[in-house]
């Protein structure tokens, strides 16, 4: 997983002028290449690294070189060795912090949807989440309450100023949701959907990327990479539990990924130990097993009322639980010498967190 | 993988107010249901049994009944036990022989998507692939020639008299290509887009269903489901190899598979061994293995210069490689009661084929 | 995973007449059994739970009761909520501290055991490992010191105080190492060794059982009831990774598999992040990952020099690394409410513990 | 997979003399090796293939060279290009027809075992298959008749002139069970009990090695190389299934890896389409399929009356879709140039043949 080529990075000191030089050089070189944007720093991937040599005294030297494994590899941690910081409203994950994002699975009724975000708000999450576009196995399950939802969460976030991601699972929905959405979540079953995956990149909205439950480590970042290459760096990627010969719990949540992405890559790493395990009683080892792995942040599924749920009720955590696993996350987040990332206060977070930075 | 439901199954003998009287007499009897077109059947799914009892002598005797696993289960083989044809162009993939289409993973240039039609149409291939849109695991790699490739596969179809598919991606694309293809491919990491899958049903065009690579049997069905349940059977599932922990191939072709869709569902069966196994030494063993295990039909990688391939070169084969396959196929065919789909001659397929009837 | 029949549970206040008594009742009524040590405890497997009705006053009161899954399932939390405490020499697992037993993968010379062991009893481990029979893939690769290598591991012990575990390939060998260890691994390739499992579990020693890469949860605990079958309580479940399509590490640790041990099963459970990720830099985030899922010990692979080992090498730890991960692990287990295990505050471990103060 | 050396295969023609001179001059030249029996040649690896440029004009030329993977990779079809035939009693496998060993999962009676036995025989089954150890996944399973069962077999053998295999679970088992066994069966369980390969080896009898459900197509290389560095040539792998997260059927059957061992070594192949698929409507189709994919044989269960078997009834044939099977296969091997093995075919079988006509 490594050619012969060479990434220069160029960070916002370096004129656009001297980048183009570079460009200009490479080209007559015989080695042509372009630029990508990795938030304020641009990236030229170098496939003949012998042509450096040549350049003249006059092109800027580049903030850094980092050898590349394909294309421009923008998650490349050595491209940005402090990491990316995600800024979804108010929160940020990616900062060192161990950041909550909770809510029911799918959105079902303005009453739900509201219940369970102040709950969760109560407890310490620092984001919503609910799905109103819901893929689902069979065409006679339920499917969401598609643009209907919406609203629900646009009232909860103002009930509990609290961000919410969605999920989105047509390229064509972007645009309508990017007006109201904090972020978008797409799902296992679409990260391969590649035309869906560019047009969430244009729209430079946050997005938590899950992973494919059949899909290797490597092919989440090469999706991660369709994001990145729209100039999009606000990435999230998720692991929720991979396919394997094992019954016990719905899928197996494969924290290896998880370390090998907070190793590999720049970009903050996420878990979902309610879709992974499938099972309340889960989420708590799980969510421990995930921040111990290196998780920045943890995506659960509350439900005021699971055994009402229209998707997914059986592995919901009712808010006594959900408070529970909040309690011992800070502990263990603490033993971790981190801390769980905390809204200001239940709907007044201020611009400036400090303790957040 | 079974509830309690039944499914009535009306032919075209019973009128659509007979079916309407049903519909009527289970509302009001509490159990509402709607009917699902199957061909020029129609499909009432029934989740309460007793209500049967007091069914009034006025309402037409259903022409078989099923048991329903899901919803209305329109892939389940007890709905049509003769099995479906698949008419594509000039084929019928789907009445006892052993379909072979085949082609470049890629078309690339006119004279590579030509002299590669020729060739398999030589040797006895009654369909043609080619991909215009080509998902790729990274966006550095080579993605189709889109529209500027149909052109390529129209002259082949020209050429050869071979009906094609191609793969679609996006569902905005479908009703373009509709007017062009023969028949529709959906890749495996496509298995679970499902407004691609409704788009795609939508336009009642035969569809070759890639089972992706990390989902399950069930999961294929029920992908299948999407596009019949939008009154498309003309539906071939197919296998292309699984992501196991087995490294020696690219998947691993799950030919149990193949087995139980044959068993369970009344829809024909593919293999594509060529995107399994990933090298052409692989092909012919892996197609026999497809073919003993049932398979109605194969998708076959052939490049007059694999070396040459922008895509997925190292698993083609070359056209003698090819027809070498196909004199196997013809003989292992009869040791199974069986024979290879032949088109009538090289280019010139009369629409009454009586040997494929 | 669960039958009909019940446990009936007699703790030691219980007379071996009465527990015969119900023998006799059960096989009088037609519902034969056996009874079952575990600790100093007896289980009555009954599969027709109406008997007990019959049973007459005379007969004791079972301590406890409940449901099975298979046999006797005498490894059932219900049958020991308290959990089993595992004693390895002058170390417990399972009391609630984060054991860690470390050192070489394979023992190969009287100074690597040395020094290794020196170095990680320094650091904290309570126990050693190191492998003298080494079951390898090939047939030419080095297969351990066999014999002579264990009196390294008891000069290590004499040194260090800390007892070690080894891993017993041949049945035939469970007597002659039973005089020397503390206690036995047996290795992930043997798990369904079924002869080797009943032989160790006639020892009585306290054994370590490495899930096997291909088997289930519930496979290990059916391996896990060969042991317990003979009478032997002293059972650590050892996950160190499954076989899964995912090729960025070596194997993938299953952190849910902890998690269900810990739930269902009163027994001990062991991560070897060593083993499963295949590279140093895997080892500190599986470890906490391993903790966090609940995890009471820990196996890891520490080599003085890991270029120049015998045998996965490229896995080991170096002592530096091993006292960061030490301290990180110390933290950890603290924002787990949990400690580390420590060699001086078991109580009875021998006066030369100055150099590991 | 390939390392730099280089193996020198001397037929019997060479004189052993000869192939010591080879060892003594690579030894001198600093590349010690040893010789390994391969039937009635030796191989003698070389690791530094620049000492063959030094060898003197007295040293006889190797018959043939082949690079080598690791050791002496006994089975790499370069070493014997023709193949390996498998002699069991009267019955040869890898001579290019398809042998079909058929029998009870487990031996339970006398009557139960002969009338299975004259019921395969009739129907044209040229071996035996009879489980009298039978490892369990639970010790309160049915573990086999163990010595008990092995006369019903011998029995069997007498009545129908068939040679039988039966598995051996303990290397102290194998001396006595070779005293009667025309073959020994290793369980995929026992894939890699390498003390148990090597007592199997030394045995000199053909053995069916079975592929781990976890294991790998290399690491059953491995394992076969543990029989073949004894000196026993008369090795079949076997393919059974292998854990995948598919659970439509037992096992997934990996044809791919049937392909794959006949196209890279020159062991017989044989399949278990009863063990894998685990339900009789699967055993036809599977076995059609890995006869495609190459095998030279399949083991079968076959039972007079499943529903009363002690071990894996569920997946056995009765006799009559026994027979039914056996005729699909002969057609089918016929169509791929090939011929169903057998009995008074293969030469010096026992005149008591008349049964079997």
């Amino acid at each position: 997983m490594t050619d012969q080529g060479l990434l220069l990075v160029f960070d916002q000191t370096v004129s656009r002028a001297g980048v183009d030089g570079w460009i200009r050089h490479l080209e007559s070189a015989g080695a042509p290449t372009q630029a990508y944007r990795l938030g304020s720093s641009l990236v030229l991937p170098v496939s003949d690294v012998d042509v450096l040599d040549t350049a003249g005294p006059d092109l800027p030297a580049p903030t850094r070189q980092a050898p590349r494994v394909v294309g421009a590899s923008l998650w490349s941690r050595e491209l940005r060795p402090a990491g990316t910081r995600v800024t979804l409203g108010p929160t940020t994950i990616g900062d060192g912090s161990v950041a909550v994002i909770a809510g029911p699975c799918a959105v079902e009724t303005p009453e739900q949807m509201m219940t369970t975000a102040a709950a969760v708000a109560e407890h310490g999450a620092v984001g919503l989440r609910g799905g109103v576009f819901k893929p689902r196995t069979w065409p006679y399950s339920f499917q969401g309450l598609k643009w209907d939802g919406l609203d629900m969460l646009v009232q909860a976030r103002e009930r509990t100023g609290l961000p919410f991601v969605t999920e989105v699972a047509e390229p064509e929905h972007v645009k309508r949701l990017a007006e109201v959405v904090d972020g978008f979540q797409i799902g296992a079953r679409n990260m391969q959907n590649f035309a869906l995956l560019s047009a969430v990149g244009q729209s430079g909205l946050p997005v938590v990327l899950k992973r494919g439950f059949g899909c290797t480590v490597e092919e989440t970042l090469a999706a991660g990479e369709y994001l990145l290459h729209e100039g999009n760096d606000q990435v999230v990627l998720c692991e929720r539990g991979i396919r394997t010969f094992e019954p016990s719990a719905r899928f197996t949540l494969d924290v290896t990924a998880v370390a090998v992405w907070k190793q590999r890559t720049h970009l903050p790493v996420m878990a979902d130990p309610s879709h992974s395990g499938g099972r309340p009683e889960l989420v708590e080892p799980l969510s421990l097993a995930a921040v111990g792995a290196g998780a920045d942040a943890l995506l659960i599924d509350v439900h005021v009322q699971p055994e009402l749920a229209l998707c997914d009720g059986n592995q919901a955590l009712r808010p006594p639980q959900f408070a529970g696993l909040m309690a011992r996350l800070a502990s263990a987040a603490a033993g971790l010498g981190r801390q769980l990332s905390r809204a200001d206060s239940n709907g007044a977070r201020a611009s400036t967190t400090g303790e957040r930075a």
